[in-house]
């Protein structure tokens, strides 16, 4: 049993009803949602104490965090704070992508430390396991590919990006199309080697149903990963990108009727005024699937600030209909984040989504909340209201206003103030 | 005679032609929209050698930084770093927002330090002094608001803000409907001070004349304030912002006829939903003036992060016809910004105007340039074409990869890598 088949079956489970509780939604809601499959619930049933995230229509916009170590930078530990770094500043979810060390005690402690749902893109760990044999990724045996599945599924993943769309037919679009950045997804691309060298369909695709099959005894979420996704604003919502999307769309369905949950991911580099139309597209050609946007980043000039970049998409995504935004950190195309990053993403991807809950659910009582408590000069209330209270209490510190109620930015000249005295407070 | 005078003469001044170069249009298209007053050509005719700023329809978008001692922390030298920071970093003007020192002799080295047009806000420096004398700024003479608007376009200044929309009206609109936040515009609250003592109308809106003679002899261009910029997102877009913005049309028209070039302020705390509609009204009710907004900032939430909140309106302001966009910096509501913040300010405004020319004037070479770049591997160049150069360099050997083509966040998993292995470098 899968909670889309409990709701198929008009039932309501344990976790429908904490979800409709946290969202301010009725279970019935929810129920027809999840039924319809606009909206999933990530939680492996191996994870019973977890606390279910929701996905989708009409509940709150959601947030993931990528964490994991590298070859060039491989440190658990330093994984592990990340991971409560992301968590603590409000990461609703957190993929592990390591790509170092040993991968499978990493996943393993990233589960035991984690009260929030965990992602994979499980093909990584062929990959790497290939590598340290000496081997090529092209020589993995497809029975291997679904090894894989099963063992993180029984590990506990929550949900797993899996790159079903990069089929012969959306490689050839490519071939026969060409493209600035080419493909930028590492799962994407491991896909493409494998298909090229073997001359073969992409097993994920060709033995769909084995996949299915899996997911559906775990009740994982599919995310189907978006392996054409462009890598550069000259790229964006070209043909290969929507040749994907629609073979997505297909597997979408074919997932639904397996009672397994299912999302789609999606851009990348896209201008800001594609955004609205890539987000339409998802929900039109993927029948109103979750869409798990990357961003997205509306240019490609800022490394170094791409969460900026990526707020400023991710808000428009959350407004335009996107449901889950992956964060962007400041290291995107330079590094391996580090703690202070991952923090940074976080917190504005956090911006975005609220962005999005501002207009799609009018949830402005917070804004409201601190603004008043400004207008009231109620220091400790607005440090306590602010997204980021560390910040804001450090911030206020470093340059101590002589007068308390104002800062030190206008001094005596506080307009706040001087109204209050002028026109009453009450105006 | 003035820019505006000039073009409608039908001529074409220098200041025109080296605009029109730098900004790759026509100088007979700059002519005209200078002649409609659609653009504005920012410079002081004290200021000989300055480079002159083009701002309005057709331009780049502008960025300005606000910079300036507070009481609270009031050190000219600071202040100074803090102008090199804004320019090196790409402001394309600075405003000197100074409450605390000697305010003519910092807006002297300012003016002295700075090639880029520098703007104020003049009755600063009229409350300032009328608190050094221990009076209250209502105590101020219509006739010394005058002239210290005198002293500081003999200086050199450039564009000043005057709250000329703060009227009688506009302040019993307020009064009227009420608000959350009340007013936030140090200068719109210290006019409106100074109506309540005096119960008399705004003297630069009474004696708007006089104010336009002075702009006119030195060629200063006018930002008329908007003192009634809503400061919390539950106040926006409502009847006392209108008011005024429709107050500033009416004077819009007149300076134009007074041959006096003139801009307008725009809000504020606004949320994502509602900035194209403010964007279209300013263009209507002051018929196509140049609008300059002040973030926007699109929720009260994030203190210490205003910044991304302000690039993330600021970009749907730029793309939806804003034309000079004034930088929030992460110390805004919190503290006087120090240098960082001005640095991280500029950056993140840059970013939003940047986002904005690439879907007004296509400007999507840089864009193209990096990615390509990128994908060549050409890591020098990336770093050259960085948005900020430094901080990609420093990111970019923080977590020095193994292999110098990829970075340390993929490694070896590198997407780009694997595919020109795959299917060739000409994808």
């Amino acid at each position: 049993m899968t909670q889309l088949s409990i709701a198929k079956d008009g039932d309501i489970s344990e976790s429908m009803h904490k979800v409709a509780d946290i969202e301010g939604v009725s279970t019935d809601f929810l129920k027809e949602k999840i039924a319809a499959g606009e909206i999933v619930l990530l939680q492996n049933i191996k994870r019973k104490d977890l606390f279910p995230v929701g996905i989708g229509t009409g509940l709150r916009i959601k947030i993931n965090a990528n964490i994991g170590t590298s070859k060039d930078l491989n440190d658990l530990e330093l994984e592990i704070n990340k991971l409560k770094e992301a968590i603590k500043y409000g990461a609703h979810t957190v993929m592990d992508l390591s790509t170092g060390g040993d991968l499978t005690e990493i996943r393993k402690r990233m589960i035991e430390e984690s009260n929030v749902p965990i992602g994979t893109v499980p093909v990584y760990q062929g990959a790497y396991y290939m590598m340290k044999k000496g081997k090529s990724f092209a020589e993995m045996k497809v029975k291997d590919f679904f090894n894989l599945i099963q063992e993180q599924a029984e590990q506990g993943v929550d949900f797993m990006t899996i790159h079903c769309g990069v089929t012969r037919s959306s490689v050839n679009r490519l071939k026969k199309d060409g493209r600035l950045a080419g493909l930028v997804s590492r799962g994407g691309s491991l896909m493409v080697e494998w298909m090229e060298f073997n001359k073969a369909e992409n097993p994920f695709y060709q033995y769909y149903d084995d996949l299915l099959a899996i997911a559906y005894d775990y009740d994982i979420t599919l995310s189907l990963g978006d392996g054409f996704r462009p890598g550069a604003i000259d790229d964006s919502t070209d043909r290969p990108q929507v040749q994907e999307l629609i073979i997505l769309g297909e597997l979408v369905e074919r997932a639904r009727e397996g009672n397994v949950q299912v999302m789609v991911e999606g851009p990348g580099h896209i201008p800001i005024n594609e955004i609205e139309t890539n987000i339409l597209l998802e929900k039109k050609l993927c029948k109103n699937a979750p869409f798990y946007v990357l961003g997205p980043l509306v240019t490609d000039v800022a490394p170094g600030y791409d969460h900026i970049v990526g707020a400023i998409g991710g808000s428009i995504a959350a407004v335009s209909g996107a449901d889950y935004l992956c964060y962007v950190t400041p290291a995107e195309h330079l590094k391996l984040p580090d703690v202070s990053d991952v923090r940074e993403g976080v917190i504005a991807s956090r911006i975005a989504a609220h962005v999005g809950d501002m207009i799609r659910r009018n949830e402005v009582d917070w804004d409201y909340a601190l603004s008043k408590a400004r207008k009231d000069f109620h220091w400790d209330e607005v440090i306590k209201l602010a997204l980021d209270p560390v910040k804001a209490e450090t911030f206020r510190s470093m340059v101590k206003p002589q007068d308390n109620e104002v800062c030190s930015m206008c001094g005596d000249f506080c307009a706040i103030k001087k109204m209050k005295k002028v026109l009453g407070g009450g105006e």
